[in-house]
């Protein structure tokens, strides 16, 4: 394995992954290293884990403070940011046409234009035409995709990303192996980055 | 209320803590501004919500990660760690004398040797003698100190604190309240103090 890759891990119905998503490919950039993006779904996780549902479950004053710090964050990475008006959403067909889009290489692009609709541009994930409008943008064929993507083999590879995710030991999104060490949260990109970087130099 | 000052809620029993305990009163220092320590109990409000217990639930992948994190962590803030023998700890005795001390004035010396001890030294909070030792470091009357940790007034007091939390907001510790804004976690520190200098300058 490339020891300046970072492994980038993150479902599509995170919150937090947007910081993730908006950022990381031009921090990658200003520090030499490579993203290799893998969607997986970290609800199926939790739900084997019998951890609580959605980023803080479901309780109240845990929900609120993480909008509020989602909005800071987002501000203070001069990010573009609107309170999505749905949540949570329905990412099913979403994460398999990102498969399909893992598969042919355009993951980066696609992945961040759907988080942007959906954190800046109330334009929600699984939201009517959302998805062939983003896939119309990326110059994509909006049949050949959305058929790719209701394959049971596509199915399959998103099972085989989120099993291959819980042997990595992920249990959020988004998730970053770097060297082989597991961060998770988007407040730890940076330091997975540097982990990378120190180690990559070491080795 | 003081515009400088920064509130630090926090818990004896939480891990991350520690953290923010060993840095607070250098950082506060170093940016200019006054830190009021308050103790309460997170267990009681976590309880009360029925969220999951200690900082990630019984779930051993993310334990796992927690305690990983946190040593890197204290190791990136260059500070001591050694990771306890002992998870959970009894901390009812170690939080009430807290509250004596916070109403004498040395709670700050006092939490900071607890988590010291705890963290680095592999001397775990509640351990029998434990307590004694570190009153007795900070010249204080162990007996007195011991009577008055023991009144149900001391009780009331933490209780009455951690209602004050729960109306603040805070579900977790450590949290921080920089001018009525909450913070939750010793990775957010320093967005607190960020926070609180930049409105008490504007204001």
């Amino acid at each position: 394995m490339d020891k300046y890759n970072l492994q980038f891990w993150f479902s599509y119905g995170s919150t937090y992954t947007y910081l993730s998503v908006a950022r990381i490919e031009s921090l990658a950039l200003a520090h030499g290293i490579t993203v290799t993006w893998h969607p997986f779904s970290v609800k199926e996780i939790t739900r084997q884990y019998g951890m609580p549902k959605g980023p803080f479950g479901s309780h109240e004053p845990k929900r609120r403070y993480m909008w509020r710090d989602l909005e800071r964050r987002a501000r203070q990475h001069q990010l573009p940011y609107q309170k999505p008006q749905q949540y949570p959403v329905d990412y099913t067909q979403t994460a398999l046409a990102g498969m399909v889009a893992a598969t042919e290489g355009w993951i980066a692009p696609y992945t961040v234009s759907i988080f942007h609709r959906n954190f800046a541009q109330q334009q929600p994930i699984g939201s009517p035409g959302n998805l062939e409008a983003v896939l119309t943008e990326l110059g994509q064929d909006v049949e050949a995709v959305l058929h790719s993507a209701s394959l049971p083999s596509t199915t399959q590879a998103l099972e085989e990303n989120t099993e291959q995710a819980k042997r990595l030991g992920i249990f959020g999104s988004p998730s970053f192996i770097a060297d082989g060490e597991l961060f998770w949260g988007d407040d730890r990109l940076d330091d997975a980055i540097q982990w990378l970087r120190r180690n990559a130099k070491t080795n």
